[in-house]
């Protein structure tokens, strides 16, 4: 049996996580929802992993959810109403575990993002892809529209790029996807990984509760009002400052020298 | 007596309205507020109806509220508070007809668009502009800032997009428009009918269920902190995989055939 | 000793300021702090101001907070809680006093803005930017991660763009900038000046009130859900068509004349 889910930490704390599935496209199958979800998790907890990239092997990074796995939901008595709630949870369960990592996630796009695919390559907190990568939520042309990958599209691009994609179902291309927001940049595909790697390097030569404590704060604050939003920021400064390694990076940098992080 | 609004229905259930009060530059006056709401009200229930487009005659698109009529409701004994209060209430409830609609709306946009007309097109799920059309919130020329305008307009554009059209009143070219997400793209002048008929009927081809479920769902959750939309988007995807379309839809996908709509 | 902060109004009612601490990067320091808030304090009240521009003097537009007094704070028995909380306290409320200030604030962004001196530029309502200015919130280098720069700047740019400039902490170029909307547009360094002294002056001779109005409208609405904002939206233009300078910008408009607004 082979391994749906690749894993790699290297020295320097980036793990590297290839989705291996190839003969189903990537599908977010129960057991691959099941693998991100725990993996995110204990990624997360563990001080060796300082940041995370999220690759594919295949021509397809992740088709979305299994549709064959859903239909044969189906066939319980209730038609597959309780299956169904059960992968859903699943998967807004997944999807957030990245937002709610403490670690930062980059995806690293090969190859075609659809659906659930695509709101994967959303919910990361940044992302390259390659020039010839594609993105779409097409679920409108099986009648079943995207409506979770929305919530995270809807979180990274404007309402109107986010309504082409939903209602066409049409693909996106990745320089497209780059100027709406969806990706951060683009570069050819044999520059794919050395490109996200130099990106995980250098997130991974910061402390690491420097990140956490941003990124958490980040998608809080995200969703206040502005006075709170200030508020609650302030305060995350003060705890920033008073912490070890503030305090040895503020130092480092007035004495010109290299930081040594508590955790690194 | 001419219509002010022109309907044509097609067999793909496309329904074009033509603003055409060419005279008033397509001005939102009481009467063309009441027309467009109504219009918006029946189409929404009508199953004939699959996608709206939102295309106008004469040189402006749309040139936003009736300043004679708004100037001579000024003559009432409350200075025209009541009056005021009254146009701006009918005008809020179009737009917010064109958002919840459960028909998708296509602007299809020729000419200058300002104030209202600008709100217009950002009120729409999508919007197609002829390169040579122009857009602005101008309120501030004549003392008036474009307050309700730009509640759609700071819906679809970042905060000093919107600020730089809301504080200088300048005209915004289609291409700048484009570029800031305000429409989805530009094309010359006589293909643009051409293309917005084209992503109608693509529209028009998905199942009517499917498009009123995801639209409302978009906007929705769009409003809700990011845990709260992922348990609403995600009941919202269980009620979808158990409604026909999306049964059909995905037999359809996995048998590789067209699926039959329940309502096409 | 030299003022830290230049003054220069001018007929029009431009309030040009000028950060100018070269020698300390413009940073903001209590004492800069101090006389920001005042002075936006000031010119929001007084009448003969009608817009602000806020530019610099010295290769660095604001390199942020002064880190040789926050590590002095150090010192205190309370490892400097504090002062830390106190400092915070004091940028957060000068950057909302440019967002609440009734007149609108355009920063004029020479050199390199870092930090809370790119925060500062993300509170202004509007920015351009000379082609040579850098941009960067590099908190993650010395472990204090520039949580409440990112208020601001994840309220102008999307979520991934400002996730790469918040996690690298690499520098962004003046054209990028303007990509993702931190900026209005960029500009040659010779020409910087005279391009945010024209914006300048046309929204100076718009009404006061009406800016006022505006502005003010414009971030409250931001943070409502869409029904509510034009509820309240409604309401300011109703008392905006009921103040002097709407119905005499009106009236001009109608009559094609120069309006002539109360205070001006």
């Amino acid at each position: 049996m082979t391994d749906i889910l690749l894993r790699e930490l290297d020295e320097a704390g980036i793990l590297r996580l290839t989705l291996n599935d190839v003969g189903r496209r990537n599908a977010l199958s129960e057991a691959m929802l099941a693998v991100l979800t725990d993996t995110f998790t204990e990624a997360g907890a563990d001080p060796a992993v300082r940041v995370i990239v999220l690759a594919a092997n295949g021509p397809a990074y992740c088709a979305g959810h299994d549709l064959k796995e859903m239909t044969a939901g189906r066939e319980h008595s209730d038609r597959g109403q309780a299956y169904f709630a059960k992968v859903m949870s699943m998967c807004a369960t997944m999807m957030q575990g990245i937002v709610n990592c403490p670690k930062p996630v980059i995806a690293e796009v090969t190859g075609v993002a659809t659906a659930a695919g695509c709101q994967l390559v959303a919910s990361c907190d940044l992302a390259i892809a390659s020039e010839t990568s594609l993105f779409s939520t097409p679920g409108v042309h099986i009648g079943l529209f995207c409506s979770t990958p929305m919530v995270a599209l809807s979180r990274n691009v404007s309402n109107k790029h986010a309504m082409e994609m939903l209602l066409t179902g049409d693909m996106t291309s990745a320089s497209r996807a780059a100027e709406i927001g969806l990706v951060n940049r683009t570069v050819a595909p044999d520059q794919l990984q050395d490109a996200t790697m130099e990106m995980a390097g250098k997130i991974a030569s910061k402390s690491s509760m420097t990140l956490a404590t941003g990124k958490r704060a980040f998608y809080a604050q995200r969703e206040m009002p502005l006075s709170e939003a200030y508020d609650y920021a302030s305060q995350v400064m003060v705890e920033n400052m008073l912490a070890h390694d503030a305090e040895e990076g503020i130092a480092a940098f007035i004495e010109k020298r290299v930081p040594q992080w508590k955790d690194a």
